[in-house]
């Protein structure tokens, strides 16, 4: 342990295009928000691990010497390897959580604790994690990205794994491009843990922060865009990514012919998207542009409706909206969830209520530090 | 002249999948309705030419003293050219029908003038044409092509182009194939008077009746296909199919990459639904059969709205039907018009009003004649 003491933060995102389909190679386009989750851990001599979430209740602790047993059999934690499914189905019988559970808490704590195990596997510390939240859990916020973000990078910080890039005389700091990597790379392994199979879009934008591009594992931050004013709905209907992941595979695997030009066409939209937002930035917004933008967000709405991930509530959104003159989406896994809505600009915010009115756009890069 | 008065009829058709994107190349399906039009042509010595359209209110007559001078200047139409645009022009003088005009009377009367102008070119006969139609029109159902069918059949077989098949002893009688051949390519003539760029699938239904496959110009008809019964909605929103599809090409222009796999992927529609009731009428419809034909309803909705051309009533039956369980589709042009809600089998037609029943299926092949 290198700090008794210190607090990480990490950005929620929004996906402006290519949820779903960039779980299957295509292009996504994706930006963090300023909504985000913090995350404090304490080294103790209690001999325990305490495991504070107070935004979803939970409030657990074990006796490293109850936790010790788990890993017997594990290969060395060294490097960052593929998720343990032996260490994963010992932790399921151990907090008495079934295969088919799905449920926040439980997805919690299997990730806070398969990490913990992994990175503190050669000498178990005793710590207090403590983690709250801007974010909405189960609206496509990426809130279990940022949760994972924060873990991993306090984790592998306080077992010496990264370094502490904090000075006595900053307020905050962040790690060096190659720690960032392997804090990305342990976050994507949480997420595996919580969603199944996760793009990595979400914990990438966690980790960098920013607006990037997404596509086929490879990040590409845009470094030039226009702001955007993007209105963000919760519909508060709530959903499991897994499990709509999960359907959409069975779609495209139903009827390949007719979903894999779905997705293709998503990827399409992300790239005219991009191209759109970079001719913004270089010569101005103009009435074309936002034009331009509004029906790309229609075109994905309708295909993430073929998809079968769309919800009577997204619907509502998009036609009470429309009604304004405003074009709407969900973001995200969708089934509910949230919904963005992008405004023109010196556009009022119309008075729809349950609507918290977000600034997207060209952002410093924040990171999970 | 080889007869002094006949009776002609076709039928009218609903788009199953296909609309639209097999005006690029793609694959459609349709079907012949139960609703027809009907035509009695008879040749007279008034000197003069005839329409009688009583559906649309519409009751026109010409000299063929003032329409010959309109032939002045056309190559010989022994054969069947390319639409003859010079022609056309001086019919829209003659008429006053402006470049702009797509009003159905007006475009009934150009392809009337024009079909009657071409085939008589050598010698132009008095007759009396009245047509009248059990189809309403503009509402996607195939009523201006049933109209050209009749039409072409009528004034090919009054100038003898081709024979008059009825016996004395007949009620009613069919032409060969190669007479339905040229019926229909006349009649596709008079499709592109009125509608552009017509796909030629509407034309080939009128003619040939029954289940037909369409792509690329070529149609195959499904001889073995099982009963369908299928609710056909009219919104009575009016719209212009070449206005619809004229947007549906200026999209795709806008944006390639997006629109082309669209494309595609309704013509995978098409396709999976074609196996789908081989498979149906091959092994006797199931349950599951039924899931795959509405999952592809839905699917193909979705696609016609990303093409732009869904209109809020359309929205408004997929949701009241689909309420009851029963899923939707525009059929034909869309932007209005009339939709499609396929029926299980035993299943009461639901409350909602301004439904008309039909029964789609393997039908007997009906002609022109």
């Amino acid at each position: 342990m290198q700090t008794r003491e210190f607090f990480v933060s990490a950005p929620g995102k929004v996906i402006l295009h290519g949820e779903h389909s960039v779980v299957h190679g295509q292009v996504a386009l994706a930006v963090s928000l300023n909504l985000r989750t913090f995350l404090r851990l304490q080294s103790t001599s209690s001999g325990e691990v305490h495991i504070n979430l107070p935004n979803i209740d939970t409030f657990l602790s074990w006796e490293i010497t109850a936790l010790q047993p788990l890993l017997a059999g594990c290969k060395e934690q060294g490097g960052l390897k593929d998720l343990d499914a032996d260490l994963l189905k010992r932790l399921r019988e151990f907090t008495r959580i079934s295969e088919d559970s799905t449920d926040t808490r439980s997805m919690a704590v299997l990730a806070f604790l398969y990490m913990y195990l992994s990175v503190f596997a050669e000498s178990l510390a005793s710590i207090t994690v403590s983690v709250w939240s801007e974010l909405p859990t189960g609206a496509g916020l990426g809130s279990s990205a940022a949760y994972n973000v924060c873990l991993s990078a306090a984790l592998l910080s306080a077992r010496g794994n990264i370094s502490n890039p904090l000075t006595p005389q900053q307020e905050s700091a962040r790690w060096s491009k190659e720690e960032m990597e392997l804090i990305n790379r342990w976050a994507f392994m949480g997420e595996k843990i919580i969603h199944g199979n996760p793009s990595g879009v979400d914990n990438a934008v966690g980790t960098w922060g920013g607006f990037l591009r997404y596509h086929a594992g490879n990040i590409t931050p845009l470094s030039w865009v226009p702001v955007l004013r993007i209105l963000l709905t919760n519909t508060k209907v709530p959903r499991s990514t897994k499990v709509l992941v999960s359907g959409v595979k069975d779609k495209i695997n139903k009827f390949p012919s007719v979903m894999k030009p779905v997705l293709e066409s998503v990827s399409a939209v992300s790239c005219v998207c991009e191209q759109t937002l970079i001719e913004m930035a270089e010569r101005g917004p103009s009435a074309e542009h936002y034009n331009i933008l509004e029906e790309l967000i229609d075109i994905n709405q309708h295909h993430l409706n073929v998809m079968g991930v769309g919800h009577s509530s997204l619907d509502t959104l998009c036609r009470v909206t429309l009604a304004r003159g405003l074009h709407s989406k969900l973001t995200g896994a969708g089934g509910g969830g949230c919904g963005i809505t992008l405004l023109r600009p010196g556009e009022k915010t119309p008075p729809v209520s349950c609507l918290t009115s977000l600034s997207v756009g060209r952002q410093s890069r924040r990171g999970a530090g």
